[in-house]
């Protein structure tokens, strides 16, 4: 049984733990949060998070993040991408010397514009060669409830995203190895941002024409931004680009999209704001990813748009108009 | 004003003559029944396909193709694709010789395997520098309401795909250029399987993770073999590609979606075959398609198990079983 720290106990954290515990791993898992903790260990749930799932009794919770590392064969990072190089702050040194270590987070630092992949390297002192993106049209909730689901399992050693893709492998969940970790972040990144312009469009009552226009020509410039920082352009054709950005925008469950439709359908900022309990990822990254682009000389309309929306209150019409607009040219350029 | 010949008075048909009137064509339109015909000419209305548009007066129609073809300068075909090639055998000589010659057709000819451009070629006699895929996420009731949408305008000569974007472009239509005749029509007959596909999940009860696992697994299957029929991979990342693809699974207008959804759901194929007014495409085009694939000795497991669903009988719930059993693999392969 191989033995697994998984480090933070959100939605989806918790649902990856099920995962990797219905693979036959023994799962550690850190929470912040006592009640959290003691949830999971008297109730084998985390009502908070994923009511609906019985929890396998081979997870675990602690407090101690000496404890969930101790002895683990595999790490698995799911904390917020914005406070994870504090994190690794504390956690550096009982990272296991030969342990894989896996990025579930889908963000870019701000400030730095480092991918996660990259935050772990430096922060973490982890050899980028034991580092492994999982990414996918993943919905915690419909994973927690066994529905089938494929995922792309990315990192640089073939030993390695061998060993993490055997460790996560269901009935209900199947991963697909990738060689690509770059592209594999940046579609996971700029799929919220994406989100957010066509739950956007969606709220000012707009159809699925306009909601797959979106997202097609959000995916074509994620792919420009990627290809430009050294991804595989087709990655985003794959289940961690078109997949997970498919999934998202479908989903009435996802903070991103809900988000943009509370602006499209008329509610302001503040009110917006006002009424979420966590804030939407991509209302963070679409600045840092905003810059990442600039400083690689990349046009991203939809992100550049978003931005102007969430940060200096333009309108959301303004982000479907973009796409409307400009002159006819060729698709690929 | 560009005068323009539509033949076919479907529901695509006559949305997309609305939009080359509201740029600014004069359109006629060929219907094969009198009633359609007269209904466009004294009401400015197809009420059986398109109800809640009212057309445009620079629209008229007849039942006459010589009179349709008369001094037209761009010829648009929208007829079944099974019954092009009889179509054309009645219009090529009519054909005016140097107008571009414009598909909107989604399918692969039964028995020949050939995609609609080569019909046109060939039973058309016209000129392959001349012919025009038009192709994206364009359900055709959204289009008529003037709902904000993109589309790819294919051609391999410049000047004619310059042509006939320039006739369709109007504030709520945006055509993008394109050069892949070959991958637009794969892209767009291989989509209506998949959403046979999908609409199947989605009748079994699964959300938007396996549906958007099965989309992006049966994207990469129609990206391999667009490839290796001369195809630009790219496109498939494009709006024919990914924007058709994630336009028609999820809306519950698609006639492709809603008969997969109908077996999904348990019922019988006669008695769903019963249920539903027109057949939809992508169970006649299943079949050339695995054909053409065959040909090219190229995997295409979706495409398979909707075939051997809609035409041998086997249990739609293979088809998301044949997405998760394969052994682990690159997600490229």
């Amino acid at each position: 049984m191989t033995r697994v720290a998984m480090l933070g106990g959100g939605n989806w954290g918790t649902a990856y733990a099920a995962i990797m515990a219905d693979a036959g791993c023994t799962v550690r898992l850190w929470a912040r949060r006592g009640e959290v903790v003691d949830e999971i260990n008297t109730q084998h749930v985390n009502s908070g998070y994923l009511p609906d799932r019985e929890l396998p009794e081979t997870i675990s919770a602690t407090t101690s993040f000496a404890d969930a590392l101790d002895g683990a064969e595999i790490v698995v990072l799911a904390v917020p991408s914005q406070t994870l190089r504090t994190n690794l702050a504390d956690w550096r040194d009982l990272l296991p010397k030969d342990a894989p270590v896996v990025s579930l987070m889908k963000g870019v630092e701000l400030g730095t514009g480092e991918r996660m992949s990259q935050v772990i390297a430096e922060a973490g002192e982890v050899d980028p060669d034991r580092i492994v993106v999982v990414s996918g049209p993943n919905l915690a909730a419909e994973i927690a409830a066994r529905q089938p689901a494929a995922a792309v399992v990315a990192a640089s050693s073939p030993r390695v995203r061998a060993k993490v893709a055997e460790a996560s492998a269901t009935a209900y969940f199947r991963p697909y190895l990738g060689t690509d970790v770059v592209g594999t972040e940046i579609a996971g990144a700029t799929k919220n941002v994406i989100a957010l312009a066509v739950g956007m469009a969606s709220g000012m009552g707009m159809g699925d024409n306009t909601m797959a226009s979106l997202l097609t020509r959000g995916l074509a410039e994620t792919a420009r931004l990627g290809t430009a920082l050294g991804a595989d352009p087709q990655t985003f054709l794959g289940l961690a680009g078109v997949g997970d950005l498919v999934a998202t925008c479908a989903s009435p469950l996802s903070r991103n999209r809900t988000f943009g439709y509370r602006l499209g359908s008329g509610m302001s900022l503040d009110e917006v704001i006002e009424s979420t309990k966590q804030t939407a990822e991509g209302v963070k990254s679409c600045e840092s990813i905003l810059q990442l682009a600039e400083s690689v000389d990349v046009d991203v309309p939809i992100v550049e748009n978003v931005a102007a929306v969430v940060h200096e209150g333009r309108e959301p019409k303004d982000v479907v108009g973009a796409l409307m607009s400009r002159a006819r040219k060729l698709e690929t350029n």
